[in-house]
């Protein structure tokens, strides 16, 4: 304890990303470039073959495999049993690498929401629950999916949930409506968050139980498209017809749902946060190798001032976002997810809207190439404008910082 | 002429449609909510079937042919034979209401590209070419592609074209490579942009030349997703091959192409404009009913200050810019569009940076639901993104304008 | 009637100035051109001058006589009798010239806020407050200012106003505190905005009492200094105390205040916003000389992407803006004030926030010849900042355009 | 050096400021509230007076004397002889909290452009030059300024700099036309930029000298008035008309200007960017206290989603700044200015474009309050502006930033 001290009063502030991180991340790296961005092309061919969508090409299983073999698996799991050990700041910047391809993190077994249905399993899973549910998903025989958000009530107001569970006898009886329950296409399992007990306090109202997806009165309505994209595993329409799940499926004690809804966002937005930095360097690398080499109007795009300043505040944007996300994590860490939640907040914002903005100015500097499949601009473009929605809203988010802020002069 | 300027003295400025513009109108929009709006979803429910995704849904077929027998058909056609001789001006409002709905142009013969190939056949066509390519268009019965943008070379620099057409006896033969030769997907013939004569200065190298699709030699290689989607006519990637078309494809004279491309180009930018600002009308009215009926975090969204910025600014941007669209047809119409030139460059990056400004907060306003295939917003989204770069990129244009202001003072 | 359709059905729509209006700009450009831009900077080196900050210069009051004589005076006032007869739309270009210099409007008799007090006491003004207050005004003799801002309330919300007027016998006795009363230091009369009837419906409660400034127990507390400047008329913070004003210098009916207040915004911000499109285009004249002359890191500012940009967006916002303007302004002239409501709310937001960029890339162009005195930028810069908060904020306009635009879908 | 790396294994990125700061950061904090912050206002009314803009109120004099009595006094200077040994990064966070007011740099004898003068005097004086100059500015007896920007070439671009020394005996000859030479009124010498070899490549053509400001030919032209203000020490127009100074003035070797020019941005840039976070920090409590207490339109404005969202959007930004400035000025103490560059340049960009965007909200958010100097919100904003031009304008730091960037990606 002096020591550390000590060791602070020397340091004062080190950014400095420890042997042990930096030893991860040359495997990852490597692991990507052998294995992964030379399969993207075609993974994404194979699953835009009629009937495919939804499947995961064999390529895929095979470099899952092979990553599992090499022990870069489960990398997000700070659970040093079923995991690493890694902290939230150690493992943010191997996520941020991953999310460079948008196979990165299924071929880690590190993809969302499977990592953060596998975090609440692990930290509110019974024992039974864990040898049932969460043993197989770490070894990546299963998949799972989250099922919170409903059509007809704004997502980021918990008092509005409408899905109700009913107890009976040794079951629970669940109806409702969700959509944006993503991930449920090829599921072994949905963790739903539901009301067990409409008359308690906003906040013990609901519970999150384990759903199968073949229990009886789960009906996977459609993969709702997201940007006209239905693929992989969907961001899915349900409905609960007097559905009936054993109450050993409950997860944690009743009325629990929002303690562990807030358990599950803190590191998952750590994550989805070094994700989207992963995409915006993965497009500003591809900005810059254009700009280098297209030439037009009489000079190379590298050397036209608009240009440069897309390219200068990116780069800008993307530091920012990063020690943001670093300083977030690392509070998580050391004082926890409650005291980081307006760091959580702050990146959450600042991610969805950082991404967006290098995306679109890659589009524009790559021109009609841009638009097209052949770089995975559009791709990253289409799929991460979800981010400023989901997971909370910007708007829900600045409300909730600037009541926070306000509040530190009002005392 | 003594008349006109009195009237005007006593008028100054009018900004009232005159009443056979608004007749139209009526007739227009009356046809949209009885046909067009209603049958929206299925075409594309029937679109997005797997081998569909090219075809055009008979119920489309069956308005286009009802569109036809009320003479709502060719209201583009300033020609007076051909169309209903309505003004650049005139057109322009009923634009607008068409462009509300994805499948409007088609609806009434009015979608790009094929607009503006008819309008350069008949504007260029010798009476033959007018008589073979023309008038099957005119009558619905053939659709067309405009082939001039190639992967390798900036488009909107022209002397990078490098598509080549030599001429041998009585034939030209093309070879090269295109694409984002749109609508080529059925279409029965492309007007093909290549160079006859790379010795000459840079505004006379090129021609225009009408390629058969069955033509040997001509190879529609794919349809180029765009933003992850390639449906309809596509745009698509051709190659030329020793590609043999008859010199009487020639549309005026060798060396014409670029003064062609620019006739083409004023009433094009203008038609794509009004498009731009009908669907920011229809992203607004969506937006406007949602906030009248969203409740969330204590009161609806139309009360909540932030909201309200997004409608106020979306009804600004798009007020602002249907001004400066009608006062550049009207400039086209009054002193023509060579003279109108800075006016049409300023509302290209207007109108197509404000569509994106107004469907972004479109789907930021509808949340979860902005994203899906529900509304027709995140369809809009992912289309118009386009914008900002075909017909000559942003930043393309604001160097043209920028260099006519600066002009202008060094005079 | 009959022949003003025909006409319009040959027009449909026509931005043209007339002629009258164009010798009127030609005339006053030439004036500007001879009299108000050689004398801008002496006027501005006498103000700075200690103990002259609120005194106008002699030079520019031998411009204004000169003006004066040569019938360029009072070209605001639509009345025939006491201006020129200008309809608001004829008078905005004129007002755009003017605004290009800061003591342009002043040059002319044409400076807020006395033209906004001149036309309500031509509206509202009974024969013998005609005669008193306006004609000296309209004569140039006599300074105005107008009492409305209170810093304890919210200018924008009608219902909060606290300044009380109490009818005693023949007189009014006044008290309150108001500031940012514009032009006080050196004017001869407030028009001030006082509740009259407390208890009266919200926009009932409210009356104008022309106030002497030499009226017992109305003290002038201080020109409050705006981004750092107190000079010229000030914008001055005022006491009443037991302040006495005979009643016959009430304006109107008592309890007319709001409906005046309204009547005055109409035009005054078509003036306001013209101006500052006037000094949008003086700034952006002096961006095109200056990108046109120098040169640096290997090129002229002229030559470059990020410049190009400055120039084409502020070319593009100012032309959006005028026609805007304009558009108002016909609405104004044609259906009404009210009717233009719409219209107006927008321009105010739309100028205040269009000048303020425009003039933020001149400073940036011109470094640090831009933040200095020796170009008239950032003496526009400054003092234009406060166009997004007087005659109502950005954001009360905008929500009064939403609320207007939700309520379309509503009915 | 085995320990240092086992401790980072343990920590992997530690935020935390050390005791020692931390300690500083309550002594200053301290000070400023207890003598800082209540003369703000008295110190600004009295060099509002004529006469007295550039003279420093006794009060102010009194503080500062406090200050030096406490021993908070030349905290920025690194040297542990000259200043208080600390680090880059350990005076940043106090840099910040002595730029919450105008007057706080001043008060602890830690303001611009002394700072960087004594620290290249520190660095590269010779004995006699740091007894002669440097001892007095520490001991605060003297004032000093930089003397590099020229009006008729681009200050960003060094080989355009045209001010000349020549060497006659044991004197330099200097000719020249300088402004922007900031804070020359009252100042002892200068230290001037010059070409004292136009032959020799671009980096070694200049050399700083240290001229007396009383030399024969050093004439102070004028303070040049910045967004319309001249106080303090001005930003003044100087001339060198055959100004003779010793050649012992010579500050490091002939030619050695860039290199100590540069030595000296590094830290200067810290120094600005932390005392704009200062200025945005008090902004923001500005604005929280406001939104908390002020109710209009039917609620506070801290309810209202529009308010909300400056202040998120401000804490978000000024956060991002913050981590970016401690990382830069972390890199500067570990690896050195050379490879801190990159960071160097995006911080200015970031904080400079940051503090105008926070000061914009805080304007608009006090309504007319925020204009006057009834807060320090309207001199914050006016005085920051420059920020974004002096130290080298954001496109220039954008196009090094740019060109770092797209070579990593060459080789």
């Amino acid at each position: 304890m002096a020591d550390r001290k000590a060791a602070r009063e020397e340091e004062l502030m080190d950014f400095t990303l420890s042997p042990k991180v930096v030893q991860w991340l040359e495997r990852i790296s490597s692991f990507m470039n052998q294995h992964v961005y030379p399969i993207e092309k075609r993974v994404e061919d194979e699953m835009n073959v009629h009937g495919k969508e939804h499947t995961e090409p064999e390529i895929l299983k095979a470099v899952r495999k092979q990553a599992k073999a090499e022990g870069l698996w489960n990398l997000f799991m700070p659970d040093e049993h079923y995991g690493k050990g890694l902290k939230v700041a150690e493992y943010a910047p191997l996520c941020e690498l991953m999310g460079r391809s948008f196979i990165g993190p299924r071929a880690f077994n590190c993809m969302a929401p499977d990592t953060g249905n596998m975090e609440i399993l692990a930290d509110f899973g019974k024992p039974e629950q864990k040898k049932r549910w969460l043993e197989p998903c770490l070894e990546g025989a299963m998949r799972t999916c989250f099922s919170m958000t409903e059509p007809e009530t704004a997502g980021s107001d918990p008092t509005q949930l409408a899905t109700r569970a009913v107890r009976e006898g040794d079951y629970y009886v669940i109806n409702g409506h969700k959509w944006f329950t993503s991930g449920a296409v090829g599921a072994s399992f949905a963790i739903a968050m539901v009301v067990t007990d409409p008359k308690a306090e906003a906040h013990r109202r609901a519970s999150q139980i384990i759903v199968p997806t073949d229990a009886p009165g789960f009906t996977m309505v459609r993969a709702v498209p997201v940007m006209g994209h239905a693929g992989g595993g969907g961001h899915c329409e349900i409905t609960y017809k007097d559905c009936r799940v054993p109450v050993t499926n409950l997860l944690g004690e009743e009325g629990d749902g929002f303690k562990i809804a807030q358990a599950r966002l803190g590191p998952g937005r750590i994550h989805h946060c070094m994700r989207m930095i992963g995409v915006a360097e993965r497009a500003l690398e591809l900005m810059c190798k254009r700009a280098a080499t297209r030439f037009t109007h009489g000079s190379l795009l590298a050397d036209k001032a608009n240009v440069q300043q897309w390219i200068a505040d990116s780069r800008i944007e993307i530091d920012a976002t990063r020690l943001m996300v670093m300083h977030a994590a690392w509070k998580i860490d050391t004082v926890g997810k409650r005291e980081a939640r307006q760091e959580i907040a702050e990146i959450k914002v600042q991610a969805a809207n950082m991404v967006m903005q290098v995306l679109d100015r890659a589009i524009q500097l790559h021109g009609a190439l841009g638009m097209t499949g052949d770089t995975p601009i559009a791709r990253f473009w289409r799929e991460n404008r979800s981010m400023r929605i989901v997971d909370g809203p910007d708007e829900v988010h600045r409300m909730q910082i600037s009541r926070r802020e306000v509040r530190r002069w009002k005392q």
